[in-house]
């Protein structure tokens, strides 16, 4: 890191809650407006786009986002492997490389929506993107250091530093050996074909398909596989789904389903209530699952639902285009949009309301006024 | 504009209040929190850059992101000129290319801090970046078309469409004729060398250093040469420096001299109060003016002001690199800064309060405890 003044810190067992105070059915306070002001969900329009450009795509920073030089950065792989690693940017690049289109979501997007209201990052429900990440699989470089066979688990740690509950940490977290191993998940060194934007991680990070962003861990300084599980902040105290304070929970990973729309019509500047005129609009929008595949999409009329016409699955983990023709006729109405996965999961229509405010995938639902 | 449901819209006079809503000493509202979550600010950490990538660079945008297809895309120039042009973007690409380093600032930067506070984007103070805008001189394009000798303005019209103020509008501005021939005015294509992001103005945008970024009307789509001052709503209505609804108030023009530090140390994640170990730090960040050169800036330490040291400057409105070495003991501290500019503006220290929170360059504040 070039900054002189980061403190070193390390990962110690999380004594204090993961969040900063009890859920409220208060305003909004100053420390959430600082979090909507440093992170930034997807404008809904960029639904339109398969890929999200930098800037669009959603972007959660626990804390400072480093200032890395790629030439003087080495990732270390060490713990339970037969050969410990060091390697530079300039070897990974020799490396075998994959491509793999993958839908991240935060695992706090709807957080804002809850009733009372989680304190955290609040989220409404845009903080979302599709990209293209290109890099080693995690797979290889595990089976060039050689996995020893008690490992349990593969622990990731960013260079981002910083306090979370009272703990100060590198923002770090575990993954279990099968996820690991799985074929498409990558330690991604570009982003829709450039090099990583500073936000998203450069020069490398983890990417793992199908799960909450949270796992997908950015600025990867070390890759530690573990015999025991991971006992870090970001595991043990934060993402979890929880009842109340008191609740030991179960752990957030694979993304719940859900789908977004494209508000049709022209926004308000301030209250971003939709203005369409009157006559046929298509509705569109995508969806995902980090569960498997998205089967249906349902778009809701005024309370009536109709089903939405599905493009093929781009594959792995991306969204899938969906879209619905609409005869707008004068007057008020309410939009909404509901998908299914292969798994028969559809998105609830009421909140499932959770301690930390995780996988609110609640439906969309859009007001408009057709004149 | 490929989406099919945009409604075509007309700038009318603007019967409306720039403001939705009375100046309040209230907790956020919902409405802010929609803007907060669509428009983002750059993160403190990225004024060690020079340069601000996309995605940390400040963006504010209206109505959505207009979707626009380079191909099919043309400039119209016309009004008070001798010969109207419509140009393709394979022509501009033909035409003389300059690139200027600016920076720009949201002329709202600063709006939540003020109390009462205006209510529209509450942005905090970070609504600002600096990048490489490439493109044709806007002077030489109007020379092109031939100035007729009456004209007084020049109106820059963007594809973006809505309602503001209960005036249905595409964005647009317009700049006195004096202003528009400078020869560091851009119709930019390119941000850092690269295309220009769709949030940044795809396929051309203006941009007009040293202005607040109101001035540099993204999504270009024509450029009208006026005999009459533009009476449009971003003009008349919005952007204006009002003691209250009822005031006329003055155009909001050029940006006031202001400096900003990134926080030393690491955050916490919810308060984002930082924590730093004893010992030499430097103290830095960057300033900038929109009037002229900055000539000082001074680092406050729990209220005593030292001078700091000035890098040479970058050119053009360009952000001044500054720094500090600072010792920090244990304890408590408040660290803040403030520029000052050739014309001897300085920052003030205290709010300067207006009804739409336009300019408010009060001095940054950091709270910093050293352990």
């Amino acid at each position: 890191m070039k900054s002189s003044n980061q403190q070193s810190t390390r990962q110690e067992p999380a004594p204090a809650p993961a969040a900063a105070a009890e859920p409220t059915s208060g305003p909004l306070t100053r420390e959430e407006l600082q979090l909507a002001a440093r992170n930034h969900s997807m404008p809904l329009e960029a639904l339109r786009r398969e890929l999200t450009p930098p800037g669009l795509h959603y972007v959660l920073t626990h804390f400072d986002i480093p200032d890395l030089d790629a030439s003087s950065w080495h990732l270390r792989i060490g713990g339970a492997v037969e050969r410990a690693l060091e390697l530079s940017m300039a070897a990974l690049l020799r490396d075998p490389a994959i491509t793999v289109p993958v839908t991240l979501e935060c695992a706090g997007n709807g957080r804002s929506l809850l009733e009372p209201r989680p304190v955290s990052q609040p989220w409404i429900m845009e903080a979302v993107g599709t990209a293209h990440w290109t890099g080693v699989p995690l797979a290889y470089l595990l089976g060039k250091a050689g996995v020893l066979p008690d490992a349990v688990e593969v622990v990731f740690t960013g260079a981002d530093a910083g306090i979370q509950g009272g703990v100060p940490q590198q923002y770090a977290r575990s993954l279990p050996i099968r996820e690991a191993l799985r074929p498409d998940v990558v330690l991604a060194y570009k982003m829709n074909g450039a090099d990583l934007p500073p936000q998203h991680g450069y020069p490398l990070r983890l990417v793992v398909p199908g799960w909450y962003g949270m796992a997908s861990v950015k600025w990867l300084a070390s890759i530690e596989v573990a015999k025991a599980p991971f006992p870090g902040f970001q595991q043990k105290v934060a993402y979890r789904y929880q009842e109340s304070v008191d609740d030991a929970g179960t752990p957030v990973t694979r993304i719940r389903v859900r789908s977004l729309m494209v508000p049709p019509g022209v926004p308000d500047f301030f209250t971003r209530k939709r203005f369409l005129r009157a006559g046929p609009v298509m509705l569109e929008g995508r969806a995902w699952s980090g569960e498997g595949a998205v089967t249906a999409v349902e778009v809701g009329i005024d309370g009536t639902w109709l089903p939405a016409h599905l493009d093929k699955p781009v594959g792995g983990y991306a969204w899938r285009k969906w879209s619905l023709p609409w005869v707008a006729d004068p007057g008020e109405h309410v939009l909404a949009c509901r998908a299914t996965d292969i798994t028969g999961a559809s998105q609830p229509l009421e909140q499932d309301w959770n301690y930390q405010g995780m996988g609110n995938n609640v439906v969309q639902r859009v007001s408009v006024t057709v004149e």
